[in-house]
């Protein structure tokens, strides 16, 4: 509690990206009920510092949900070259959990506060029969689906828009519920539909909400004006339900405007 | 037991074309000791003719290997069109094996002997860190393959040689082990190398033993010398080990000469 005689280095933030497969996890947050990824990296780095080291991830993500890049920081003395962190953390955690990048971070760095957007996709399998390699991976939807419909919808959620229509959060009356989509796109290979959207920041549960208004409209059960509508209402009553957990991907972490700018300029 | 009075239609052959993620199953033949492919496939098939259906497959697999495209038929009254049972059996079946198709074969169809040639893949995923969307997919490598060297090992198995180093059935020396491999070839699209094997037929465990002994030579442990004196050896002691099943995938079972000749004059 007081300076004591210990030459401690002073401390550093090391900042990590992370893949990971949800489905055996309750989500990002440490929470009392079960495991979650947070709670296995916190266990993994207290076996390396000898005590409990606190992880701030970029964000949460829902139980089911997956990352090909979700990204946290914690900070402690840097007893360990980043490369080595990376190769130990690997052999602790779980394999549905993997270090994909660790790196000392500079002094003012947040893995959420300096987040300046994110981008997440959507897998959907879009095929009479689903297939059997892919099952906690994508959301299967047999009916075809129309992708100029899809394109379209997706469309009007780009700019900035209040989506208060599109948050599961129960309170979202007294929060800010204005967000902006820089894009959102669909891209198909053979059954894979994925669905990217990237934007400044976004709502509990936006993505999943906004997939499935948007695949209402693909299905021919719901029209642009319609979703137009709904969007302008501004309250979740009478919008479509979420689509599922496990077709969503938490797919980068911008911290950077030019890295940013350089994604959106790109085709 | 007599010629009774029902009005039993005269039987049928059906063929089902499936695919199945393996890693749940002790491979497809029914067995005591555990849930197989064929068990699922003859417990959901008694359901619909109200007693024992006897599936013959094309082949077996082992626990753990995957199927593309595994082939079966089973000999019953045409009760049902090849549509409805294939979405009823998709409906009873787990959905790790799916029926990809269903249709009315003619009579002299056997789902072993009547097949000309075999497919398989087996998927390597090349990278440092190993993705955790594919656990069980793929047989994860983290050091570099030589690419140029795995095609150059590759090759020395096309054609027609004895395959006696390459199979793991102990009573080997007592049967035929001569096979014909028209293709084995390397397709690689980022951190996945799929290696594609086209024959006449695969002794037990061949392809997993030529991967094995591939792999070596990709990493620079075998020469390519050393490899086609292991060919020529024509005994399994002292060839390299078997890789694992989880990268394993029946991929095709050819039944048409012409339809074979094509895929092969395909580059």
């Amino acid at each position: 509690l007081t300076s004591s005689g210990n030459k401690s280095a002073p401390r550093r933030i090391y900042h990590l990206t992370l893949a990971y497969k949800g489905t055996p996890f309750l989500g990002w947050q440490r929470q009392p009920n079960g495991p979650t990824v947070q709670e296995h990296l916190e266990t993994a780095l207290a076996r390396f510092w000898k005590r409990p080291v606190i992880v701030h991830g970029s964000g949460r993500t829902d139980t089911g949900v997956h990352a090909h890049a979700q990204t946290a920081h914690f900070t402690e003395e840097p007893r360990f070259p980043p490369a080595t962190l990376q190769a130990g953390l690997n052999h602790s955690l779980p394999p549905e959990i993997r270090i994909t990048a660790c790196r000392l971070a500079p002094a003012n760095f947040h893995a959420r506060f300096s987040a300046i957007g994110k981008e997440y996709e959507y897998w959907i399998e879009n095929a009479p029969v689903a297939s059997p390699f892919h099952l906690d991976l994508r959301w299967h939807l047999p009916r075809p689906l129309n992708l100029p419909a899809l394109t379209e919808a997706l469309k009007l959620f780009e700019g900035t828009h209040d989506f208060a229509s599109f948050t599961s959060n129960p309170g979202y009356e007294r929060t800010n519920t204005i967000r902006t989509i820089h894009r959102a796109q669909i891209q198909k290979s053979g059954p894979l539909i994925r669905i990217r959207v990237t934007g400044n920041g976004f709502l509990f549960r936006m993505v999943r909400n906004l997939v499935g208004a948007t695949v209402k409209v693909g299905h021919g059960r719901l029209t642009l004006e319609e979703l137009s509508q709904i969007l302008a209402a501004r309250k979740r009553s009478g919008a479509p339900p979420s689509a599922p957990a496990h077709g969503l991907y938490l797919h980068r972490v911008y911290y950077d405007e030019s890295t940013l700018q350089r994604r959106l300029n790109r085709a």
